[in-house]
């Protein structure tokens, strides 16, 4: 079972592999080959390949784990959570540390061998964006989980791994992590000094301002962030308020397939079809046990967004050290580059003219 | 001149470049090829090639910018703050940015073209660490800096560039860095709870446990902390407390050489050379304005450490989004390969019986 063990200078978990832990001899050798095609468990008619689907948007009347599918979820092969068990919180002298568990699952976004979703038509977009809905919400129902993160690792160098299929993963937790927790606390303290939300402010600001924006659609904008960490560093920030990625409405899901097509595609046409990383920050399921007065207002004042990460940029020993990033190129010329990337792109544009 | 921006949902400073940015054509060629040896400008004998020195350990009566230097700082000839002007603090709209001023050195840890400081000799590291400590407690005196980050990147996988030569950096910087703040600030919440120091206690226990502790020496322990990160994760801390790395005794100083030597040596040869970063968390130059009641416990609280981190996994969109770690290696096994470890190296254990 693997362990969550909490670092006491912070209140960072970190997720601890206690069982066929990894050696020093295991880190010598750490070439990776792509999978060749043959061999790729994601691919239409290997359904067998993988643990039994979780859940699968599929054509009407096939079976399950049979071809017939548009989007699929299955179990994760190696999961770093287990859904088996209970949390088992307990002290260790002054340390604090509980079982592994959580849920780790696989949303296979295409039945064919594609490795980027900037190369998914928006139909299957809006298919892998439903089949995360609707797991996050089954996810929820469970009272060990406190948080979901719904991410993306596409090439090698963000973390993709071997197979070249194009998939996104969810892994239930069950504490908040911290980084969602920095958000929840700025946002939060910002509504009690202005009694607004923080991202509204910032929406507002960023489309009067302009030069930050990529992409403003109907119910969506997509814009580099003014203190971007990264190169190309991109936001999906929905127009209407609300906390939860789940309480997405119909239009605005079908709107989310549209700008993500969009804006996956210019990031590999601009920077040549880079590696990247996506992930979803969302409210946390419950909130904190006790602390129910000073939460009670996250509707309020959390607002979901997806971000993009290119990986572009080495992080070294200054970010790690300072958590201060260094950052090459200005957001503003970065959502330059990809507001003009659009002549270059087939799909058409989803702009609200305004 | 840079940028300083702050993000505005959770605090973090981001530095980002303003001239000569980086376009999307720079990211496309990153292959970097190692400097052949004869265009190394941190070799002895090619002082000319780098800007005239700030400070040297040097051989008696040798002029400066000559050969004749143990250990030499030099300003970073790609600084990413600038140390000319004012931070000029001010807001743009809801956002806060301020210019990019600080100090960016370097330095030079060996006369001789040595790629890795585990191949150092004891003496030189003693030199590179008193070289440390000088430059900050010069650094200090600017009233416009609140933190200096010492690190050091070692191997092209943790950011160390074309040349391969031994040596680290030092980062003034204006603002006292989020990751350092989130540590000032859980060391401060068990102060204030238990009047101790939350990392004497985590020592008492270490001690007691044995289980992550790699060397105990007269003045140090170096041990894989509870809540690793990272396979092999580090931390190299003082038995004595103090919040400052620069109020070291002269038996620290030397043991803190002495230890680095041998913690290096390990590393290099149960994982066979690997790229690592190393960086320093010590308290800040000066106290927020304002905060003094909460922050005048710092000298009490607070506990430097030094953090080594052996660059052997990848860290992806999970890591990224949620700020929660997952560490194939239980620090309890990376400890015990590093104390095992001890028989192949050449130098003398300096371990403390008791």
């Amino acid at each position: 079972m693997p362990e969550l063990r909490k670092d006491p200078l912070i209140g960072r978990w970190v997720i601890i592999a206690t069982e066929r832990a990894k050696r020093p001899v295991d880190f010598l050798a750490a070439h990776e080959e792509p999978s060749p095609e043959t061999t790729c468990p994601f691919c239409q008619g290997r359904e067998g390949e993988t643990a039994a689907e979780i859940f699968a948007v599929r054509d009407g009347g096939s079976a399950a784990n049979r071809p017939g599918w548009k989007v699929r979820v299955v179990p994760n092969i190696k999961p770093v959570l287990r859904v088996e068990g209970q949390l088992n919180r307990r002290a260790k002298g002054m340390y604090d540390l509980m079982d592994g568990i959580g849920a780790h699952e696989v949303i296979v976004e295409t039945p064919e061998h594609v490795a980027n979703a900037a190369d998914l038509s928006v139909e299957q977009l809006h298919a892998s964006f439903h089949a995360a809905m609707t797991r996050m919400a089954d996810l929820e129902q469970d009272p060990r989980f406190r948080y979901v993160l719904w991410f993306k690792n596409y090439g090698a160098t963000a973390g993709a791994g071997r197979i070249q299929h194009s998939r996104s993963q969810l892994i239930a937790t069950p504490v908040t992590p911290l980084r969602v927790k920095e958000e929840l606390l700025g946002t939060r303290r910002y509504f009690e000094d202005k009694e607004r939300c923080l991202v509204c402010d910032l929406l507002d600001q960023e489309r009067q301002a302009k030069t930050r924006v990529v992409i403003e659609s109907s119910h969506l904008i997509a814009l580099c962030p003014f203190a971007s960490r990264f190169p190309f560093e991109l936001w999906i920030v929905p127009k209407r308020h609300s906390c939860d990625f789940g309480k997405m409405q119909p239009a605005e899901l079908a709107d989310l397939a549209h700008v993500s097509k969009q804006v996956l595609s210019r990031l590999k046409s601009v920077l040549d079809d880079p590696p990247y990383n996506a992930l979803l920050h969302t409210a946390p399921f419950r909130r904190p046990r006790g602390r129910s007065a000073k939460w009670k207002t996250i509707e309020d004042d959390y607002h979901w967004h997806i971000e993009l990460i290119p990986r572009l940029t080495r992080v070294a020993g200054f970010e790690w050290g300072s958590g201060f990033y260094i950052n090459p190129t200005p957001p503003e010329e970065s959502a330059k580059y990809l507001r003009e990337a659009v002549e270059e792109t087939e799909a058409p544009v989803h702009v609200e003219t305004k």
